[in-house]
């Protein structure tokens, strides 16, 4: 089954000209692509906003098909309109160091500034709101999606009946460790060029190597013994006769870092490895427990058992934070050895998660 | 108190030139950085050799001193003698990527050959040999030391009384996967030049992001998360403020890669990372099986209960598979938070093994 085309895909431009940043600095405008899959009823109360994670695009359907199933999927097109929006950072088509800057003719590159999710939130909000939505039915994410589900709730919590936040929670320091070294990859690349590269000559070795040091950290030991264990790589090289020749999880990586490289741009990678870095819902508040007390939304948090960027440990620790703020949340594991890569691997578990959220939601307002 | 001297340090030229090499290649030439501690008595049986790990050296006591602690160390140098020799590759006194070919009277650079534990237990064997040693009391290392350990008791078991290996065991996918990957770092920095950069000129960047993922390998996230959690680098910086701007964690790994550049080789990195993933006791031999049916020295395997280079699962299967051969092993663990570098981090555990093993060799052959 083919994934659903958009009813609709276009550009928003965000009204509150030049857009105030979390660290005090500021975009001249803000463009943000989204799409919307199903319709909005009249009563545009049956929106269910799907957050992206680092990679991923306003088109939910192209990279969480699975969600789309017809019979068994997490949405019915015919009652739900699910919306996708590109976060402000990346380069699928919102404002990010790829865009124009408006006031100088040129590419941001370099210049463009630190973003957080609580910037990329209440971007999201602006398009939410010209939508003529007054509350979502569901906010739902995983990884980086789940932070932004999350800063919903916490930002916005009259407009999120409900909010599914899969494999996501503040990094650890092992997290910030390896995101870290992900964008000195990029940056220790002569072609970055402080991020002032031209458009069709980004720092390619720089990003397809941090692209395999992701895709370890997206990705479980055990997997990666299952599939690949100490096999040469299946080219046919011979890793013992001299330096280049490869183990196959080494061809691996890199075939993921050659595709990756086509489709993604090193600075929106750095922009947006920065925003999971920088993801902490206490921030501007009083406290974590004070932002976390404003939750309203039904709340599902859910650990991937064999996670290691984001422990399930850190997930269930960050519900049990929710609870103790009064939120109404609840904590669910999926049991699976794909790794965080779980939350796109294990579409049957999301699946499930998601249509109870949905229920629950209703259920709780009386629909 | 103040690590011992050696009371010898100087070099052996391995008789056989060249020096056939496990992948068809040969050195015209290896020589041999080696140090003793204490004195060979007359018998020429009371030797210990100790096997360094990835960027160690011959001078054992400089990076693993606490084994020579006076009242509660592992050696008594009254009665033993501590061999340590620098591996072939490294860039601590033997022959490596650095050294000058005889040959061609230039560095090896990128010419330099891929070497096995195979190879470099051999020309071990030869120095062993000339110093009138018939018999090991024991072959001791952590990480590749302990690679070399096994690889000893395998190839040459007449020659050693008592093994121990600490977190070693053939790398998983998740190991080759993360050597690849710091491989690429330094391949991908452009004063690399395939190998052939000037001894001053080295590739700086790419070695400190290689020392900078090791790092992550080495430890556990439990004791990244206890040392550094999510504080701001304590420089000062504000991870918030700009893309440049880190966390304690990304301070911490890029000092370790600025003071690793200082004392460490790109091209012996290469070569010594190649040689621990091509570490398999099986090689040459008709099976893994029959390799270490060989071993009749008293071996103990020893896994770190927090390494997730070597994961302890994988030292115990080892120690398993041995058992099954009928090797006399045995298998114990270090409970540590430390990770991989728990065999450098826990020395008084490491003492207790070593001299456990040095007890049990002797008892074992009525000394």
């Amino acid at each position: 089954m083919p994934a659903p085309s958009p009813t609709f895909e276009g550009d928003f431009i965000v009204p509150e000209t030049p857009f105030r940043l979390s660290n005090g600095e500021a975009l001249p405008e803000v463009r943000l692509r989204y799409a919307l899959y199903g319709e909005l009823n009249e009563a545009r109360d049956n929106a269910v906003l799907v957050c992206h994670a680092l990679t991923g695009s306003a088109r939910v359907a192209d990279w969480w098909g699975d969600l789309f199933r017809e019979k068994d999927g997490a949405f019915d097109l015919e009652r739900q309109c699910v919306i996708g929006v590109n976060v402000v950072g990346s380069c699928y088509g919102s404002t990010g160091p790829g865009s124009v800057n408006p006031e100088t003719g040129k590419r941001y590159g370099g210049s463009f500034p630190v973003v957080t999710f609580r910037d990329v939130v209440r971007a999201q909000q602006a398009l939410v709101e010209s939508l003529g939505i007054r509350r979502l039915a569901a906010v739902v994410g995983g990884s980086i999606g789940g932070m932004q589900a999350m800063q919903w709730a916490v930002d916005f919590p009259e407009m999120v009946r409900a909010c599914v936040s899969i494999g996501a929670a503040p990094l650890s320091a092992m997290g910030l460790a390896l995101n870290h070294l992900q964008r000195q990859a990029i940056m220790n690349d002569p072609a970055w060029r402080g991020g002032d590269y031209e458009s069709d000559a980004q720092p390619v070795a720089g990003l397809a190597l941090a692209r395999g040091i992701a895709m370890c950290s997206y990705k479980s030991a055990e997997l990666f013994e299952e599939r690949f264990a100490r096999s040469p790589n299946r080219s046919g090289e011979n890793p013992g006769r001299s330096l280049g020749e490869r183990f196959d999880v080494a061809g691996y990586l890199d075939h993921q870092g050659e595709v990756f490289i086509k489709r993604f741009e090193a600075n929106s990678y750095l922009a947006l490895s920065k925003a999971m870095d920088l993801f902490d819902l206490g921030q501007d508040y009083y406290s974590e427990h004070e932002a976390l007390s404003r939750i309203t939304a039904r709340t599902q948090l859910v650990g991937i058992s064999s996670d290691w960027l984001f422990p399930a440990a850190d997930v269930r620790a960050l519900a049990e934070r929710m609870r103790a703020a009064g939120a109404p949340v609840q904590y669910s594991e999926i049991e699976t050895a794909h790794g965080h890569d779980g939350f796109l691997a294990e579409p049957d578990r999301v699946v499930s998660v998601i249509r109870t959220a949905l229920a629950t939601g209703r259920a709780a307002c009386g629909d």
